[in-house]
């Protein structure tokens, strides 16, 4: 495979997420590819010669029909084994007999492929703000060529859930000879609320002072702004029932006081709550595995995908796709409300594609195709 | 009444909020009361001589029994009259020629009543963030001396929305034999997501580096963080059917393009959705009608509110209640979701008192209250 890497190569700065449940399992290769030609955007401008960095597990087949793609969320890496094992248990979706599972890192993030803390061949100099909008549309486009460079033509299946769903989904349209089988999950065109609660996650970046426009240094980040967003993201991922149920109103377990009028300027700010500990809690572990400007350039590839912008019809762009697709609504997802799900399902439907709907009944929230695997594993099977 | 003065005094240094429907009323009398002796806190500490600034509307009558308290909201004003005036209409809920109606600003506010911008007489220097914690108990037991001193011993009818109902119901709690008639609109003590909402508030205007620990100067205020603080707040104010009927996926207004590239940073952060501009135009208002210690203090005057909070039991407390009660739920309400207003009327009922619970059918989120007072009239009538 023209530029491809192993892994430990120092094109990752950040360690990995992690899954919530399950073993870790052990990619067969991680490493990276570089087209060999600049990637044309949708939006008209063009990324020199990308790199897409990538996870494989199992073993591609001498026919070449076991190939799996799966697609990561917002700010997830290429090692789905890692994030998502519960998926690879024996009966399950995946099986590393069977499949030969590729994940690929989206452009943009900071988990290895080419995003705004890269170096733009063009200038020499590192992208930062001037990093471009990489649409769904792109990433998918650059995926088809890495494949094309493994020599899988067809892909069984495609998969993700949040933005992962919306890269399985262009994959059907853009590509409907090559895909046979696609898993879309807790996904839909965000809505205005969805499209809000971006807004502020960038904002709260950009308020930051570190920010600096997106020049900050990589050891000098906008830590307090990253923070934040996460924390705006945290809340649109769980349930107000699993928080109520979680943290309810008790005081932080670390003993404060969310009466009391003690310390500095506590008359105005006082003891937190466990839920604002918690939140906290997932600012601060956030910020030393992702990166400020990677995080903006996710949001704006996320904010504006809807396979029907600029489009004549639904019939039109849907009837393109050949896969059978399975849409997953989450019972308790307000960012993706499973009512958008069921109703994009249906749009699909409506086009002539072999596609059904399931719900997952969970507390979990948007979260729930992370948080609770098996469960998904149930419907799915 | 001690140290009443009339309006115009120069304490209020913001301009009043305004309702969004309606003719503006103008009360009777403007003025402030200052107490005569220090305010004993719930938390140990004590407030000297605290004033509130209080608006009335109509006469008392002889008999001294056509008194109303209406109690507003985080951001709210003594001006009832501005911010609720379909309530007044003829045949609705207050009468102009029959009642007598009070409203007086919550202690922490910057409309008058002490905040955090007042001097705090001990130490001649503003309070910043010195200003102590003053529950929804404590501005109750402060008003009620304000009423004292106006000879209105009892309340033909105390009622409020969000903030303003908490000290509804707290009236009714605290004052049984002065209350017979108490309306809680559109809140309950607040879940762990309303928690949340309100730590990640905080968070926004303590990130504002201008906020310098509170003791950030008059003429430069922590203006990003309010605004962000603002915009967090509007989210839950608001509905996900609201925001998708008003502006959808839509480019801002302006002209704005969200799949562009051009201008600086544009490739990281685009331009606007009209969503993202409604937000910004919001945090932009409120930055000039509102002080972010305000808000602070308030804040948590709404995150401590919680009528069982160390009693012993719910029939104890509200046991005690002797007016008759009507609770309101908007069904779009997420902040304060139906279901917790329906569950607190059930829970007060339950103790022995003659409570009902009432439901706005309104796509308008926790924010019908004020954006659909017509149908809310009707409800109460």
């Amino acid at each position: 495979m023209k530029g491809m890497t192993e892994a430990s190569n120092g094109v990752e700065p950040f360690p990995a997420p992690r899954g919530s449940g399950g073993t870790p399992l052990t990619p067969t290769l991680e490493g990276d590819y570089v087209l060999d030609e600049p990637l044309l955007l949708e939006s008209g401008r063009k990324l020199a010669n990308p790199t897409l960095h990538y996870a494989v597990y199992g073993r591609l087949n001498a026919a070449r029909d076991n190939a799996v793609l799966v697609c990561h969320a917002l700010s997830g890496s290429a090692l789905v084994g890692a994030w998502w094992p519960e998926v690879f248990a024996p009966g399950a979706v995946l099986s590393l007999q069977n499949d030969f599972v590729i994940c690929i890192n989206m452009l943009g993030s900071c988990y290895g492929s080419t995003g705004p803390g890269s170096v733009d061949p063009a200038t020499g100099k590192v992208y930062g703000p001037d990093f471009p909008l990489v649409s769904i549309g792109d990433n998918v486009r650059a995926q088809a060529k890495m494949l094309d460079s493994l020599g899988v033509k067809r892909l069984r299946l495609v998969m993700g859930g949040s933005i992962g769903g919306m890269q399985a989904l262009e994959w059907s349209i853009l590509f409907p000879e090559r895909v046979q089988r696609g898993l879309v999950i807790g996904v839909a065109p965000l809505s205005a609320m969805g499209l809000a609660l971006n807004h502020l996650q960038r904002e709260a970046i950009l308020h930051d002072p570190l920010w600096a426009g997106g020049h900050y240094l990589p050891q000098r980040p906008p830590r307090r702004g990253l923070s934040l967003a996460r924390q705006i993201g945290m809340l649109s991922y769980k349930s107000a029932e699993l928080f109520d149920e979680r943290y309810g109103r008790k005081p932080n377990r670390n003993g404060e006081d969310p009466w009391g009028n003690d310390g500095p300027a506590c008359g105005l700010i006082g003891g937190r709550f466990d839920i604002a500990g918690y939140l906290d809690h997932q600012g601060e572990r956030f910020i030393e595995r992702f990166d400020a400007n990677a995080y903006l350039a996710i949001l704006r590839t996320m904010d504006t995908w809807d396979p029907l912008h600029g489009q004549s019809s639904a019939t039109e762009v849907y009837g393109r796709i050949r896969a059978r697709l399975s849409f997953v609504g989450i019972s308790s997802d307000w960012l993706f409300p499973a009512q958008a799900v069921r109703e994009l399902a249906q749009e699909v439907k409506a086009a002539g594609v072999q596609a059904d709907y399931r719900e997952m009944t969970s507390a979990h929230g948007h979260d729930a195709f992370l948080a609770e695997q098996a469960e998904l594993v149930r419907l799915l099977q």
